[in-house]
């Protein structure tokens, strides 16, 4: 049995808490934030956990094997390093670090000490991404063409990071996990309204084949959408994550090119073939994290969301901010997947 | 009563001849394409029309006012030059012409003349473009922070322009329409998977101010999706043109960013405040597009669609293509709204 | 070449005129109504056609084959009985009569004569229907267990019958023409509220297996909802005529009910199995029907929506004003396929 | 302090028992299931609470004040009784007893003991409800005509009660607290396809005023639906409960009788009117259920969701059965709302 300690009990903190509690082979043994109120909740929801306003009890508490990081990502390394350091397998927040090199490091040492890194792209472990993936590794779509996300909604919060740390490390995450090729080259055009940061941002991705990328992130929306259009060859897959029935439609192109005709009663059709939306697995996608993580450390193997996933999604964030700060230049990603060490 | 003659009966001459047909003050004289089918196709929908496929007979006829030119876009300039220099009014469809220079010496020319250009933006005569633009000039939406817009659908037919020629003309008249600050600097992405021409692609628009525009087009879909998102400071207009019940719907923002526990219900909310779907006029835009060419030219009017319209939207058209080019490379357009002579 | 007449120029009119002078083989030679300011619309869009106030010039000119009587259905049948003693083919608005003994006057008039009698259950010939036809030709539903139709709209007209005489042809002819089974027994509750003519009920048809169908009209909704579910034993088909994009969709039933923790699940989805939407054919129905009627009579032949169908759903109309009266009375209707004659 | 034993750890069980966890003034102190597997599910998501398979032991311990009974219908009766009898408070799962004679003795026998009884219609405290029921108060929507419902899915469990026992309670009991008339007669037709009961049925109920309600439950549809139309005289309220979104909107009429061209243009509209969709509370609709009850004790209110609530609600169910045996028979309701006693 694994002694898991969370540290972090604001928006996402309870929602690890709870997971962690109903999984089987791990029990959450400690809660540490700052704020008395948080602690107070923890107490009532948790009755049996021990809390803490200090998180060296939980990082030097000798009961404790694994240490969950729920805190914003300025503190993920010095955390999470601490954590590794003392002997501890780590469940972090996406995105995994603030830099590349802060990755780096926490893989490095991982390895070294052969500990589990996993980084919380809860994304990864929902119906309808392990549906898409299904569907790309048996080749429905054919040959890749694009990846299209929008993840717009509103974001008010006194955040750290711009819109793009925020919001695109889900898609990058994502894209990571279903797409075989690897990223070229990147640009990020954005812009701030409400204070210095950017809180809406159009973020382009080439790869060394003629697949591309593009990400839509966007605070400034009092309504969520969130579509993501993977067009292939054959078939398009569409997923739309608000639309509680049909999240994912899969749709034939069903057009002869050949024939005229047909082409021209495509320009008053909706669509051109027929739509097919597969059933998607409902469960909740922590749920499935939290197991997959107690599996991978049992088994001592890799998670699908190791530190390498994480560390792919900063190298793709810091681009962006390279790219932002000079209006979409771009940013060659060539060496990207080669560990500096 | 003004004489038409219409040049090019191929995908889209029928309904400009339908409805010019039924515009009062107006009646098609004559109907011109290279194909006798179409020709056929002519006699049997208007027996009283003269058809020819020489479009000289209609650009000569001394009993035609007006010229409606229907063709492929490099085919414009030629035709329409020629129509104004024999005196008679132009409409012609987007975009304008292939090149700035074209649509200069056409403005120029009827300028000279006293001939009215009309541009065929359609979308500007919509229920629903009007509707956003009564919107946002009654200053519901506030102070607007971006105009992002994503236009999908099959387009598979042999063009002689790409994607962004193609499609965004419609989504950059109708943000020129609707905005009121000029364009500063531009840039596009984009990539081309069937043939050499791109057949997807990413525009940015960057403004003086901190407004920014995003276009999203893409012939890479068997389903058509036609969004256009407005955020304001104030509330945010969704336009969803496939929707033939709430096209146009206005999003509150519902929220006070003091309070924090409204902030964290938020995060599992949909949508922060009321939404409002105003009741749109279904009436078909090409017939109003028709009166109000009819009108300006009976009273000497500027059409909302003149030339310079359609020079606007060219100089961004033209843009991308320099940005496409060069991967995302950033476009000037501050001096764009000078005219060159 | 046939020549047709049209008697009745309000609504619906219009339409058939197009329809039948696009259709080939048939001419629309003559319009009447009693309005000359319709009459002057003839005029305006089918220059060639010949107009008149008085339908006698319709009904006995001798270069008239066909006449089409568009006009309230209290004056269908004096119309149609006129039309045929006068040897001409008649498409009769729905519902075909006001009575079943004029439906049957006409059906046994046109066998007499050899004439062709076709009703306007244009619905017959929506790629929506057709499609839904074929797939339970093909047992894709297996056997199928209820019918469940909503048509809900605003309908404010002055009225000479109530919304089920005016709504449910729609939905009884679709019925009619896609299950198998004849109906055996009818109630219906409805009820009045703007004047003394029931503007909104809900009629059930029992069958002799345990079949059932179920039909919900009112004209008392500002929006629009047209919905029919087809429930089979092994799949459900929904058919939402409001949606451009998806209207008929299948649904899997997908479960497995030996098994508890699956239907545990199911409770909380938003559906069990597998959703498929065929592409619909979106030819206008009504230029499908023009062809047959044609059609029918070149060849000889039985149209689908003949005056036998036509009778059918005026038998059930009849059956549902007994039932009204009387607060859902059952009415028995074993004996309704059956002539009188 | 009050202490609740909750008898029944099925598939509702658990969330009543989560939602008395957290609820202030109560603590769940007790839970009783037949299964010892459920009551190993309580243990280890609530240590501190007492597990038994005898459910004497809820209903006799001193320590309990409140018994909540989520069993079978069936055993309601006997299990309230016996809590009442013992001075114990009583939450209930719907539909409240199996018969209005058994609804009658414990309503009775609470009133005697001044003890509270809630019968669980949960819905009436989703926000969609609270909101349509505000909006009807405040005469939004004018003069009701019309409670239109529609209740479907896929219920394959092994029931001891028809789909009208099953489904019916939620919108009879949304129906009973949204409006302030009483029903005056009922019709319901229905049929069996699987087993011996029916598995949907349709009913219809009327008022002594031109208001009229109909109901829509079916067990057999692999897709849910959940609508309610609220037609009224200026505006109508539809709520469509698997829409996340927009579960409530408000539709104008929008029209001028008047005016016969609006009319004309209308029948090809989808809507004659503005549409407005007030965000709705998505507090858990049950935690304020459970707020409700243990206010209701402490400041002895009586619950919105009373026994006389429960009653209205079965002698619907009762009525319904009586008119199902033959086929739509109208049973009189006008005795329903005088107590037997």
């Amino acid at each position: 049995m694994l002694n898991i300690g969370v540290i972090g009990y604001g928006y996402w903190g309870p929602n690890i808490t709870r997971n962690f509690s109903s999984t089987e082979g791990i029990r959450v043994s400690m809660v540490c934030d700052k704020r008395p109120g948080a602690l107070r909740s923890v107490q009532r929801d948790f009755p049996s956990v021990e809390v803490t306003t200090n998180f060296e009890d939980v990082l030097s508490s000798p009961k404790i094997d694994v240490v969950a990081i729920v805190t914003p990502v300025s503190s993920h390394f010095e955390l999470a390093k601490r954590a590794l350091e003392n002997g501890k397998h780590v469940f972090v927040e996406k995105p995994f670090t603030d830099t590349i090199e802060h990755a780096e490091i926490l893989i490095e040492l991982a390895k070294m000490k052969n500990l589990t890194i996993m980084v919380d792209h809860t994304f990864l472990f929902t119906g309808a991404v392990r549906t898409a993936k299904e569907l790309i590794q048996k080749d429905v779509l054919g040959k890749i063409f694009y990846y299209d996300s929008t993840r717009v909604n509103l974001g008010l919060f006194q955040h750290d990071v711009n819109v793009v740390w925020d919001l695109a490390p889900h898609d990058f995450s994502i894209m990571d996990y279903i797409l075989d090729e690897k990223p070229a080259a990147l640009t990020a055009n954005g812009i701030a309204h409400v204070n210095n940061m950017e809180d809406m941002a159009y973020v382009t991705i080439y790869f060394q084949s003629n697949l591309i990328a593009h990400f839509n992130v966007n605070w400034l929306s009092p309504v969520k959408v969130r579509t993501t259009l993977i067009g292939g060859e054959k078939k398009m897959l569409v997923w739309n994550d608000v639309n509680p029935d049909e999240k994912i439609k899969i749709y034939d192109k069903g057009v002869n090119v050949e024939n005229r005709e047909t082409l021209y009663n495509l320009l008053v059709s909706y669509r051109s073939g027929d739509m097919w939306a597969p059933k998607v697995d409902p469960t909740e996608a922590l749920k499935l994290e939290c197991r997959h993580f107690v599996e991978c450390i049992e088994q001592n193997k890799t998670p699908i969301n190791d530190g390498e996933a994480g560390l792919r999604v900063v190298r793709l964030l810091e681009a962006c901010n390279e790219s932002l700060k000079d209006r979409g230049k771009l940013v060659d990603l060539s060496g990207m997947h080669v560990m500096s060490a």
